[in-house]
C-alpha cells in the first residue's frame, strides 16, 4: 500500500530555551489527524480520523506554561499556583497537574516554596568510562555520598553474573551520585570478593571505583547495558530527595575484561528529571 | 577516607518470574542503614543513619504483590482490588497505589476488568539496525500503523540537524510500532525532501523505512542517540492506548552516512511498561 504525500506546511519558530540540541522535540499537536485503526486496518488518507480535537484542560495549561518557561532564564520562578489559576481561568488542581508534568520532565523544579526553571539535564554518556569522566566532560563537578559498603552472600543469579560459584561472598558498594552537589542517581556496584577483596581496605568511596579497579591492573573491555523506566522505592526516593512518583531511568550494567571475565554488576537509578543518556553508534 | 567493610550477610533465593536475566534487580530494602549526610559530610560507619524504619503501607502491599506475581505465570490474574484490600487489611486506595506501581513497571497489565501478569518487556537494541530487525531477533512479529506521512517546512533546528538550508521541505513519517500486535511506541522520522522525495511515491509505510533508504543506495554509518524519560501528550497516550501518566522512554536519534551527511532525525516515544533498551559497549 502506498500512502499519498500531502503538503501540510507547518512553520515553527525556534524557541528560547530550546537549549541548542540538534532536535528539540515537538509537543502539543493534539489536533492532528491520526489513524486509530486496528493493526490490520487500512491507513489510506481518507480513513484517517481525528483522535481528539480538544485536548484536556491541564494540557492546554501545560502548553501555556511551556511557552512561559521558554521565555525565562534558568533559576527564574513561574508565578504561584493561585496566580496561574486566575490567569488561565482554571482550578488550582488543573494548574498543579500541568506543573507536575513539567516537574517530572525536568523543565521546572521546586526550590523552597518557589517553582523555578531547571538547569539542563546532565547528559550521561553510555560508555566504558566512569561516571566521574562523563560528568567532568560536561563541565560538572562529580561527587558521591557513601550509603553502603559491605559484604553479602551472593544469590544464584548474582554469582552466575559475576562468574563465581553460587554462595560466594560479594562486595556491595552503594553510593549517591552528585553533580555540582545535586543528587542525580543511586548506584549499587557488586564485585566478587575473591577478586577485589583488597579494595575493602584500600578504596576511598569518595573517589572513582573504576580508577581503583584499573589500578589493580584490570582493564574494562566491554559491557552489556539495559535501560528502562522504574519507580523508586521509598528508601531510594529519600536518598535521591524526591518522591516515589518520580519516573527514574534504571540502568543495569555488567562489565567484562578482555578475557570475557565479569568485573562488576551495577544497578543504577537516575532521576528522570535530571539525567539523560547519550550514545554514539557506529557500524 | 577509608570505609570499614562489615560482614552483613544477606541470602536471597532466586525467584520464579525473574526472567533469567543476568541481574534481576533488588527492591524493598527500606530498613537498611543509609547516610543522609550532606555532600561534604563524613561517611564513617558510626554516622550512618536509618532513613525510614517503616516503609509506607502501599509499599508493603507492593512487596506482597510482587511475591504473588512471581508465583504466577504470564497472563494469570491477581485477585480483584476488594479481595486484596481484605487480604492485606488495607484500604482499596492503598491496593490501587501498589497495583499502579506494578502497572507502570510492566509487571502487571489490565486486560478488560482483570489485572494480569505481563509478558516480559521487548528489549530493543540500541544499534544501527532497524526496528524490524530488532523485534525479529527477539522472536516478535513487528508491525506498524501509519499515522502521518506528509511534507512540512522544517524549522531552523530541524533543517540544521538535517544539514539542509533553513526553510527547506522536510518529509515527516509518523507510525505506531507494534510487536505481536501490541502497541509499543510512536516513531516520527524526518527526512530531507530534496534527498528522499522519491520515497513519497514508492515507500510502503507498512514496511521497514531503513530497508527502503538502503535500497536508495544510502548506507547508515553512525548515529547519535539521546534517551530520557517523558510523559506522553494526550494524543500520544491515545495512539499508544495508555494514559498521560505512563512514563515513557523518549529516544531521539540522528543518523549519518559514511560521509557524515545526515540521513534522518527521529523522535520515538516507547511505553515504559513494555520496552527496555539494550546496548553492548566495547572499548
Amino acid at each position: 500500500m502506498v500512502a499519498r504525500c500531502s503538503a501540510v506546511a507547518s512553520i515553527r519558530r525556534r524557541r528560547k530555551g530550546s537549549r541548542g540540541t540538534w532536535y528539540a522535540g515537538r509537543r502539543g499537536r493534539d489536533t492532528r489527524r491520526a489513524d486509530r485503526g486496528s493493526v490490520g486496518g487500512s491507513a489510506a488518507a481518507g480513513q484517517w480520523v481525528v483522535v481528539s480535537a480538544e485536548p484536556p484542560k491541564y494540557y492546554r495549561v501545560r502548553t501555556e506554561l511551556e511557552r512561559m518557561v521558554s521565555a525565562l532564564d534558568e533559576g527564574e520562578a513561574v508565578p504561584p499556583e493561585r496566580a496561574l489559576a486566575e490567569q488561565f481561568s482554571v482550578a488550582r488542581e488543573t494548574v498543579r497537574q500541568a506543573l507536575q508534568d513539567l516537574l517530572v520532565e525536568g523543565r521546572l523544579e521546586r526550590r523552597g516554596r518557589r517553582t523555578v526553571v531547571s538547569a539542563p539535564k546532565l547528559v550521561q554518556p553510555l560508555s566504558l568510562r566512569s561516571y566521574t569522566e562523563g560528568a567532568k566532560e560536561h563541565g560538572r563537578v562529580p561527587g558521591r555520598i557513601l550509603v553502603t559498603f559491605d559484604d553479602m552472600v551472593g544469590d544464584d543469579l548474582m554469582c552466575d553474573a559475576l562468574g563465581i560459584p553460587a554462595g560466594s561472598s560479594v562486595m556491595h558498594l552503594e553510593r549517591v551520585l552528585l553533580a555540582d552537589g545535586v543528587r542525580l542517581g543511586l548506584e549499587s556496584t557488586y564485585l566478587a570478593h575473591s577478586r577485589f577483596g583488597t579494595l575493602a581496605a584500600t578504596f576511598d568511596p569518595q573517589t572513582s571505583l573504576y580508577a581503583a579497579i584499573r589500578a589493580e591492573g584490570v582493564a574494562f573491555a566491554s559491557a552489556e547495558e539495559r535501560i528502562e523506566t522504574a519507580l523508586p522505592s521509598p528508601r531510594e526516593a529519600d536518598l535521591l530527595e524526591t518522591t516515589t512518583l518520580m519516573p527514574m531511568l534504571l540502568l543495569r550494567r555488567r562489565s567484562l575484561d578482555a578475557e570475557g571475565v565479569p568485573i562488576e554488576v551495577v544497578r543504577s537509578l537516575y532521576r528522570g528529571d535530571r539525567v539523560a543518556f547519550q550514545a554514539v553508534l557506529h557500524h
